[in-house]
């Protein structure tokens, strides 16, 4: 790790108002960032939510990064950064923090890896040891791409693209600029088709690819599976958290975020600024409009064209009363048919 | 790709009468296939859902594939190939447009494996970059072994049966012929088993293996544990989705077809020609028969020995709707015994 | 395989009773383990569960191992092991029985293995076929990391600790003693964070990593995120099954224990000898007390301060009942309220 920042530094860096505090607080050494709640007097901290002010006054931080609202409450503590939106703030910081500490890509193709007849990789791109890129693939400036990774055959890596290690790009698939893929997603595995006959399943090839747009995040061993026929489309600035499964011919439009465990089957399209929390199920040929939001272990069985939030899930309760109420719930629509006799008895 | 086939070429390679259109339309140029909804005068289309019989008169694709049924309809459009079940059609169609698509991998082992002693690769296999291949293991003929690939020590991989790139075969593991094992899949983890012991867990170490039929697909990051002391069992034509769980000793039945992020826990037995929609679970030590089909997000939470459809999930809903319901739902038993006690006064 | 083993033999090493059979019992050759009703007359079993008991007298097994209460009628039938805990037996049985079996990995650093500067690597520590030991990690003596290993720089693999083939452990990350690691885990994936900002997602770039104590295992395709400010930790004995997802800054009390497809939110904090069956969802920022214990497929909203078992789940129906039942089920609240109306008519 590199030696502490000084508070001044940082402003200088990223803006925002340094106020209150010790006449020398922009020397004040920083050396890492930390919650409100454990930040002790080397620690940048920051408070966003309006429902954690009662820590602010009690936190040890050197620092307190806040909204305007609360300046004379942080000043009153000690040195603290007045800016409009603390928690974009405090993500901007993480990213500086990020780019001193962490260790730059080496540029160039690792001696270990194997690169196919007719791929194009930049001169500027990093290529990590067992590294597989096939024929006709292109691995566009600055992009990176870790150990055990896979960039199949004619594929295409977007400028500045970080694979982590051991990604799965299949073949003919294409991921824009800026993105970041983890640890075990594939992309690009077959969709799930099959035609019966007499009893068995005789397969689909499935001959489409994925194309993903720019500023596209992919957690770990997240799976999307390229198109029967047509791609598979993952707009700009999706953001998908681990263990997540996009089936084939799915669209998910621009700035949706799905967090972990959520399952999308085949040919649903959703739409921009939509979220799913974790485990959520999206079913198959359906739409969702933008700016829905599904909660989590929702399951979704049928097109939601309004905005707005969407649940389902049975609510947690210890296990006797859970046990009474679902029994019961397996007789719900005989019990509605004996509440309407009896409203007929009494009208 | 390569370049377009002639309608007749895909006549004479699949079958299906050819008819309607102009007199020259075996000699019509087909590029790529596609939905009818979105095909163009390059395009080979099929027509195997009813209600999507509308969509017939509109399309613009060079021809469609339809069943004796619609010959007259899709005649009036314009060429047509007639065949008693498009669906099943379209799909050989897929493989014979993929395998004229599609590099061949070469035979042989590539450089950079590593082959252990005792290992035997038919000539015929293809072992790809960075591949692993245990002591004793066996690959059989038309074998192909992704980039990245693992099969342990004595494990054996059938004729002509693929492992896409970073599949794992466990030690001893078995897969039968024809088989297709996508990206990081995990064949052969430890099962899930511990005795407990004053507090903490002391492991069951896992004895058995995994066996794998014939003509068996098995989705990217899918694992499959092997047996405690028996082995877990897939049989042949079993169709597996991505980022499926199967636990230990499960035994699934021939030809049954599972979505993706199922979850089987140990020692279920699942029958022949079932089904399961995404996220269903089936919790361990009991039995589903034949022909029983689960609905996505289903709990099987006890044995099912009677072929049907079977469900269970809450309904999605606005949120506010669902939180009242899901409050009330909380009440349901005692709301039942209210309801029994105005009955008794309105016999 | 090596030869079978004396009944004699096992005693000598786990302890326990011999008593009934043969005279000659002790010199009995046993050729696997298995359970109690597919046993045969090589096989050593075990009775554990007092509800199979009635299996007993029927087994052909040669050897049984039972708790004393049983010790009558065990040694009715023949040759018997009695020990207070045959269960727990039984798995140190495993242990042994596996550590006879299985091929002891060869100390070592494998020579395709990619090993970067500042490394140390214990001399009893092997370290398979294309492995990556990034700068400055550490390999503890007798550990193991497999073919395809990742170990990031300054991570640390703990004494003994075994990774299967292909797993990732990130940058920083350490895991104690005696742990494994299954394929496909990925320990130290970015968490899922990101500040909204005019419509799109600004990353908050993740700072912490993943602390996991000794004896812990983790499943095949199971993910561990990496804390955001501070560390994601697994405290002591934990064991998870797969495709598990935790996510950033959660903590997990020491010998707990989840199945399958279980997701865990940002920032929960599980207790110590929990359990969560599988594809359990607990919410982020939640507390579990020690003691509690999740019921399959339940998704807990809030925390949980008492210990006991909790469910939630909608129960599992034939299609039509569940589709019944479940349209009701969404008019719950108003049957609520007509019940009410009713109560009123009929004080």
């Amino acid at each position: 790790m590199p030696g502490p920042v000084r508070l001044g530094d940082v402003v200088a860096a990223l803006g925002g108002e340094l106020c209150g505090g010790p006449a020398d607080a922009a020397e004040r050494p920083i050396t890492r960032l930390a919650p409100i709640e454990s930040a002790d007097d080397a620690s940048l901290s920051f408070l966003s939510n309006p429902r954690l002010v009662a820590q602010l006054a009690g936190s040890a931080a050197a620092c307190v990064i806040v909204a305007p609202a609360l300046r004379d409450q942080a000043v009153a503590r000690g040195a603290s950064i007045v800016t409009p939106d603390p928690y974009l703030y405090f993500a901007r910081l993480t990213q500086w923090w990020a780019a001193r500490a962490r260790a730059v890509p080496v540029a160039g193709v690792h001696p270990s890896a194997v690169v196919e007849p007719g791929a194009r990789i930049a001169a500027s791109a990093s290529v990590g040891p067992f590294s597989f890129i096939g024929a006709g693939a292109t691995v566009a400036a600055g992009a990176v791409i870790g150990p055990h990774g896979h960039v199949g055959a004619g594929a295409t890596v977007g400028e500045a693209t970080r694979l982590a290690a051991r990604v799965t790009l299949g073949e003919a698939c294409v991921i824009g600029a800026r993105g970041i893929l983890h640890p075990g997603a594939v992309i690009g595995a077959d969709g799930f088709g099959f035609a019966p006959s007499q009893g068995t399943w005789v397969k689909i090839e499935q001959l489409g690819a994925v194309r993903i747009g720019d500023d596209v995040e992919i957690g770990a061993n997240t799976c999307i599976d390229r198109g029967a026929l047509g791609d598979t489309v993952i707009e700009d600035g999706v953001k998908l958290d681990n263990l997540i499964q996009v089936g084939h011919n799915v669209r998910i439009g621009a700035h949706s975020a799905m967090a972990g465990c959520v399952g999308i089957a085949g040919s649903a399209r959703i739409g921009r600024h939509c979220t799913a929390g974790g485990a959520a199920m999206i079913l198959g040929h359906l739409e969702l409009a933008d700016h829905v939001h599904i909660s989590a272990a929702t399951v979704v069985t049928r097109s939601i064209l309004k905005p707005g939030q969407y649940s389902g899930f049975f609510p947690v309760d210890d296990n006797a009363t859970w046990e009474k109420n679902a029994a019961t719930l397996r007789q719900l629509h005989s019990l509605r048919d004996r509440l309407r006799a009896l409203e007929k008895k009494l009208p």
